[in-house]
């Protein structure tokens, strides 16, 4: 047993960075710890700090005021407290219900992340750890022993916008050995997103494979597009290099996504074993995504027999002109009068786009246009866009 | 624009535990800051730390001698300086060479992300920020105006392992649309790596697009597998949930992973456009990956007419007893007389695994077989194994 185990020694030696940690740093000690009766104990050593907090989306919530506009809902900070050998611990006071949360922690002020966990979800520019319980909705955000389509990063070039673009592709299990046609579900991702906000965020594969694997959604191919028609790709991945993220792209929200939007389908049509018509597609966002979603199905009404606003931007900004968002009433009217299958509104009761959204379905009922709704607690936060789309899949496609 | 604004503001503020660094938290300091002389300036803002000090892998190096064993190097850690605002910042020296670097931040001897840089690789259970000072051969490992290979996350069953397991597979450009058939390089990684570890810390598809789109390497799709046989997928993508990453896993080296490798190039050779013959077949590993890659080719002389040992681990451990591991010379002598076109053995003079090298080496010299040795600087540490890809890459398929 030698010979393995200095090799592991040495292996786990290998990045001279780590090797800091592995030698002569403390073992981390584990974090986060989910007991038996779904309470979670947080740990960080940190022998020298002299206050650790943390905060997550899992605490209890207070409703502040920022800028003395529209109140938001800001989650409590907890104090760790400091036990044996500088670890510093944190047990929740109840069990937490099923989800994926996230967390970080605060040394001395100085946000950090847990370096027990090496789970990291990035949200534009912020990376926080993630933690699943389960049970209930959050075994779908797991991998379970299903069958597992493919996820794929895929490149394409858009004749409209004159670049390679880069999306991300779900083919579902079988997809690859069995000559079959696959409706299409586009899904689109908000301000700050890119193409891989769904499937890492949004637990897209994770979702499909367990509702696909439990009869309860049609296989299908899912559709991950960038939504900012001045990228090439997400951070990291253009030829931007390493840079930061930003989140005030130009040409956001005024007319390009939608009208360069048949670039994608026609690649998709040409690239995959697609139902190449409206009963075999569907189009779907959050925020900004389901603004998009909205103006595209409206744009092209032959397109989509199935569409989902989820805490959608509704409005275009002021001062924007484009021909997408011209006489909207009038491509709506064309859009309903050809009976798109399922037309389903979904949003959080403290969504900062409630209001919009309340508005927008009045406008619908006013005309007599048939729409699901969908209302669930809290706001614009991606729990719900999880929620929501485990309850769009299943209806599609029927 | 107010509407805008307003829904840029809330959209920042979605995920709740971002919303403290927003609204509350001061700016991030720009961190890392590659300057035109390829400095570099790192930054944190910690008002209240005492020390913050840097770990990377551009430092130099000192030698010491954990548990009086053999030498290893070090990098030695720098303190940053505190200025205003509370922003700790350091400069390097000197410029930096062109090359992918990883570092993390020690705050009173917490070890941390740079929280300006959302670039982080996952290497076993450590996470370190990454930047990229590029020229040289390091363009190759950024996202260039090229075209891009698709790379996907693929799910494939293994009779002999009796369960589902999971592989990246990179396909060069236009394999999706030309209907040709295109070699296959089977590229393995090391102890404590899996199916994302090429892919992350090796930027194969960076290397693989860049050599490819200036004609200095064929068009080949690349595959690699998830070389730990009791694993179904990398940490987080199995149904183990998201658990904390294990370095010392059970059937390690022990030879199943080579008697089930048919099972991979079967499905391979059944799923993609290859070309089903040793011409157009490699095998090339990293360290236990090498020794995969040694094993495996003699185990099946007829398979790979190119193959590559990157600092490999070349003798089985002490008492492992596996008829993979039978009758070396008997079976090298049926590999070499079947005259493979390429045996090409890379490793660094630092390496701990040089010695065993060197003496395989030997062995193939008493023998009279063929190989091409290629030496670096330094040690069992991902430049060299991003280098030594990069290096054999051209050489295969010619």
């Amino acid at each position: 047993m030698k010979k393995l185990t200095t090799l592991a020694v040495f292996l786990l030696l290998c990045t001279v960075t780590f090797a800091q940690q592995a030698i002569w740093g403390g073992q981390s000690p584990t974090s986060p710890e989910i007991h038996d009766d779904n309470t979670v104990t947080f740990r960080l050593r940190a022998p020298k700090a002299v206050k650790v907090q943390l905060v997550g989306d899992f605490l209890s919530t207070r409703k502040v005021s920022p800028n003395g506009k529209a109140d938001i809902d800001i989650p409590i900070i907890v104090d760790l407290k400091e036990g044996n050998d500088g670890v510093w611990e944190y047990t929740t006071d109840i069990p937490l219900k099923p989800e994926l949360y996230s967390y970080s922690f605060l040394v001395d002020g100085l946000k950090m992340t847990d370096p027990s966990n090496v789970y990291l979800i990035r949200d534009v520019s912020s990376l926080t750890n993630v933690f699943i319980i389960g049970g209930e909705r959050a075994d779908l955000y797991k991998v379970n022993k299903v069958s597992h389509g493919t996820v794929s990063s895929r490149w394409y070039y858009s004749p409209s916008l004159k670049i390679d673009r880069r999306m991300t592709v779900y083919t579902p299990a079988g997809y690859e050995n069995n000559g079959k046609k696959y409706p299409v579900l586009y899904l689109l991702h908000g301000m700050g997103g890119d193409e891989e906000a769904w499937i890492s965020l949004g637990r897209t594969a994770q979702i499909l494979d367990n509702l696909i694997a439990e009869g309860k959604a049609k296989p299908m191919i899912v559709v991950m597009p960038n939504g900012n028609v001045s990228q090439e790709a997400a951070p990291g991945e253009s030829s931007l290099g390493l840079v930061a993220p930003n989140s005030q792209l130009p040409r956001t929200m005024e007319g390009s996504m939608e009208e360069s939007f048949p670039d994608i389908v026609k690649f998709v049509d040409s690239n995959y074993r697609t139902i190449k018509s409206k009963s075999g597609r569907a189009i779907a966002g959050l925020s900004m995504g389901g603004f998009h979603a909205m103006h595209i199905s409206k744009q092209y009404p032959d397109w989509f027999d199935y569409v989902g606003l989820f805490s959608a931007a509704i409005r275009p900004r002021d001062g924007v002109t484009s021909l997408v968002y011209d006489n909207q009433e009038g491509k709506l009217k064309v859009q309903f009068d050809k009976h798109p299958k399922l037309y389903w509104i979904a949003i959080g009761k403290s969504d900062f786009l409630y209001k919009l959204n309340e508005d927008y379905r009045k406008l619908l009922d006013e005309k007599g246009y048939p729409y699901t709704y969908y209302e669930t607690d809290e706001g614009h936060i991606w729990k719900n866009w999880r929620i929501y789309l485990s309850e769009f899949v299943p209806q599609l496609f029927k």
